[in-house]
């Protein structure tokens, strides 16, 4: 990436430092996406997940969902399993357990590097960067700015350094300094450069879809045969809650549904808002909602990679703010996660705060949300790094600490933590050292002490003397730096020379064509 | 309290602003503590729990434990049921299972609140103060400065002031101003007097347990039977891992047993320095040690009201210092709480972090470790407010941060979240807004909005701009001002003049006798 060299040329007293460190800004844990080994938390005896079910059921059967999209309508009306009157759509919990049962219970994402596909489902637990705030913070900044174009790069930066990110969700922070009727072919082909990992499509007109799943084609060197032939990027759709689903996410669902790629939908139901007050009637809602598009998509192919997702939360009653990592969010992402297993289908929770800067409340909050999604059994965790003020706001040091959280996750599910051998449970150890010695030189110790404990990368271990001596640095600060050092030490993904210019001349000339209409 | 009213005045500014807020510092949640209503999570299959009991069993069957202390010795003796070479002791483990099988399931203590009675054991979940840091730091101070007998009472002040602060801990920093050989007389006295909940005594030396036996005893207005009737107040005795019991932990562990006082012990394993670097080891030694004074209470007096906790974490391999709140932290936690409910004994667990100050850092490790002690069915949350620098440095800000917490894990416990009636589900109110409204003016919402949510008293949810407008004031420094706050509102809790006069007198006879010796 010539950008990238002349950053690190740029800052080469930063690069210096990193090198002096051995080469790498941060020592981090290799890409391994993690299997969660825990029972998940059920807070729902099987009553509460049949009335939960049941809600949902009834919300399709007796209220519906409003389809603001013809061509929908129109496969729903075909199927022949639908009630439809204007755009109100309504169909039987037998024709929904039919449909929904078409889904794979895992299915996978191949990115143009093979080595980085991911499964969706079962066990498996996958991390995605922030995606589409508008505003963006840093430490050196110290205030809230407008999204840009090279805030989205960095932003792509940090996804594609850190291992524990599994996929790259939309735009990190929407860079407003390009126009909207090209802004997808940009940050597409930074996204597609600068990254190597599972790509994501904004369902905002069917040019943009288009363009983007023909761009993620050429990234990949595929055939459009090789293209459908397995999920390589994946959308994510939000219906309008209450109870709608409105015309482009429609559209691009299905049109990314058509060609095999995969599909998430995720109704953003603020309880007390789009949603009753009351978390299960708001998680109830959440699933009618969703359900209707997984139906659409196994109406369209039968077997489509889908996932469920839950974006139930509760506002501030005072304020009607959203709140986000709270006791409610944590339990209604638990409860989402038991009816997703009753529907055998993959889940997407997010990792989420409300707080505005990268402070004590934002790592309570985002820890809360993050660890709900754990227990939850979620396999797709959104947002998870870099996320602030409900989603405004993008931030590097956020990104970074967040990361740092993600990565314990990731140790935590590592079977040796709990592992009862005779050489864990250590008994000859215990009698070397009897009552009077210490651990730390004997040959049980020697022989583990380089891999028994994760080791931080952010975390200030020192006492307090020696991290004041340091400067006595805060948290967030030092993410500055680390984010600094890792900017000066990136270096894109390798890429074809043939590809690179054949995406290129693919977005000139899109932008030549004048790129997406805007006038939606 | 005298002290507290002059506080009051000379604060009128801060007070003032108290009182603008509706006469309270905060609007926290009320007194009642938690009942833990998931279930456990469990690394261990069968096969591992059998596995880490065995292990315990064999420490003490092959290996055994150093008991320092010659009573507690000839009591092991006495009972036929162990062997003794010199000061090392073994048991088998059917011995150990039948004297542990002595103790309650659950038990209470009472304090001379009796509304502030709480039980230990079962699914209930109780917090307590940071206890025992030599040193303190605070925002206005902004550097670590040695304990004082202030900043001791202000830490009493917060442990009495929020309802999720369920016993008061040891001191929860050490007063050094005051000389060692008093510092129990004056700290019980504010600690009885500042605060109305379960107290606690320190195990160093006969003089300064009997001494504050005897202060709980007048506090409570309690003659002697009645103090003995039911336990009134508790100590937590730590091992000198590996395997050793020192002698005034055991004296005080034993005096507390005969007068049927609670009775806590937490081996501090410390996994590659005081214990095996696998963790497994480390918490199968943890039990062997614990195991080994529970057993001895028993002795003393079956049924002796006992609980096991753990200490167990792993230290940083580069510098060897302790780690807190680490993913190896969790799951020695979550381990032992299934040996707990093996061995049919409460368990203790902490809230702890590395961290120097209250950043990002202490609160994802304050976090993690919070939430390993709800996932481990611990009964008892020792530090859980107030806790730095792995315990070195106790800080108020730190405890305002961490009750919020502790509150939102209260809320978390609510079965109301998760109730799935057809209230709850509430079709009726999905039908009424349609697919079209808002739910924030309908009925079903009005009914409810006051105490659907969490409302928290330190998060900030305002939007960035008017965070910003409002001073742009991070987490920790919201938290100093709410302590400020606090102080200048506080009330000690009523206490019979009689009584504190005889506490009083209490302490100024035993001042003029020397207090405690002061040369073990």
């Amino acid at each position: 990436m010539p950008q990238d060299s002349k950053r690190r040329r740029r800052s080469g007293g930063r690069a210096g430092n990193a090198e002096r460190r051995g080469a790498m800004a941060i020592e981090q844990m290799p890409w391994n996406p993690p299997v969660n080994i825990d029972r998940p938390v059920e807070p729902l005896y099987e009553e509460g997940v049949m009335a939960v079910h049941d809600g949902a059921m009834r919300i399709l059967e007796e209220i519906g969902i409003e389809i603001l999209n013809p061509e929908a309508l129109e496969i729903f009306r075909a199927s022949g399993g639908c009630t439809i009157k204007g755009e109100n759509l309504r169909m039987g919990r037998d024709f929904v357990m039919e449909m929904i049962a078409k889904a794979p219970e895992q299915w996978t994402i191949t990115p143009r590097n093979a080595d980085r596909t991911i499964t969706v489902g079962g066990n498996n637990l996958l991390f995605g960067n922030v995606s589409s705030p508008p505003s963006y913070w840093d430490m050196n900044l110290g205030r809230k700015v407008t999204g840009n174009r090279e805030m989205c790069q960095n932003l792509f930066r940090l996804s594609q350094y850190f291992n524990c990110i599994h996929f790259v969700g939309g735009y990190p922070v929407e860079p407003q300094d390009i126009h909207p009727s090209i802004r997808h072919l940009d940050v597409l082909f930074d996204k597609l450069t600068l990254t190597d990992k599972a790509a994501h499509a904004y369902c905002l007109g069917k040019e943009r879809v288009e363009d983007v799943m023909e761009m993620v084609r050429i990234a990949g060197g595929l055939t459009d045969e090789e293209f459908e032939a397995t999920p390589r990027m994946y959308t994510n759709i939000n219906s309008t809650s209450p109870l709608k689903h409105d015309f482009p996410m429609l559209d691009g669902w299905m049109r990314l549904a058509r060609r095999n790629q995969g599909l998430i939908v995720t109704p953003f139901t603020l309880a007390g808002a789009m949603a009753p007050v009351t978390m299960s009637g708001a998680v109830a809602q959440s699933l009618a909602e969703g359900l209707v598009a997984v139906v659409l998509a196994q109406l369209i192919r039968p077997g489509a990679a889908c996932a469920i997702g839950t974006f139930t939360s509760n506002v501030d009653m005072k304020s009607g703010a959203p709140a986000f990592g709270t006791p409610e969010y944590m339990r209604a992402t638990q409860m989402t996660g038991q009816l997703a297993r009753y529907y055998k289908l993959p889940m997407r929770a997010s990792g989420v705060c409300a707080a505005n800067v990268p402070d004590g409340q934002a790592m309570w909050e985002t820890s809360n949300s993050l660890w709900s999604a754990v227990q939850a059994g979620a396999n797709v965790v959104y947002h998870a790094a870099g996320w602030l003020e409900g989603g405004l706001i993008a931030s590097p040091e956020k990104f970074v600490m967040d990361c740092e959280i993600l990565q314990q996750i990731q140790r935590y599910m590592d079977p040796s933590l709990t592992a009862t051998g005779p050489d864990e449970i250590a008994i000859d150890a215990i009698r070397e050292v009897g009552d009077q010695g210490h651990f730390f030189g004997i040959q049980h110790t020697q022989d583990r002490y380089e891999t028994a404990f994760y080791q931080p990368y952010l975390s200030d271990w020192r006492n307090f003397e020696a991290w004041e001596a340091a400067g006595g640095v805060w948290t967030a600060q030092r993410a500055h730096q680390t984010y600094q050092d890792i900017l000066a030490e990136f270096e894109a993904p390798p890429m074809d020379v043939a590809i690179r210019e054949e995406l290129s001349a693919f977005v000139e000339r899109r932008k030549a064509e004048g790129g997406a209409p805007t006038d939606f």
